[in-house]
């Protein structure tokens, strides 16, 4: 099974909503808070990741944009 | 199993790109041409696809940004 890695800097609508992709993988999904996780910056830019979130499955990015609806902000 | 829709557009390197997220995931995929389906675009919308490609999980929209490299146009 391959592994996807999952970059993210925290905020919680998007990590909410972007878990819904997460949990839908087949593959285990490593998740890193780059707010948190500054040392793995650089291995981010590595792969390709230009904004977070961010999903890196074998090797290919994907920037996901899920535009949080303000439902979630009431 | 709850089941996920992908919309597109036929640019061929986003659908081989994007292919690899449809293939990740748990869920059966329904994947949408809406070029070819343009009679679907309106049930697209009112999921709130703004763009595509976009995944649509369980009533959620991502919009992916693949980036496609340039490497797949030599």
């Amino acid at each position: 099974m391959s592994k996807a890695v999952f970059y993210h800097a925290g905020c919680p609508v998007c990590v909410s909503a972007e878990q819904t992709v997460a949990d839908h993988l087949k593959d285990e999904v490593e998740k890193v808070h780059l707010g948190e996780q500054g040392g793995r910056v650089a291995e981010a830019e590595q792969s390709g990741v230009k904004s977070v979130p961010a999903l890196v499955i074998d090797g290919q990015v994907f920037h996901i944009n899920h535009g949080a609806d303000l439902s979630a902000l009431k």
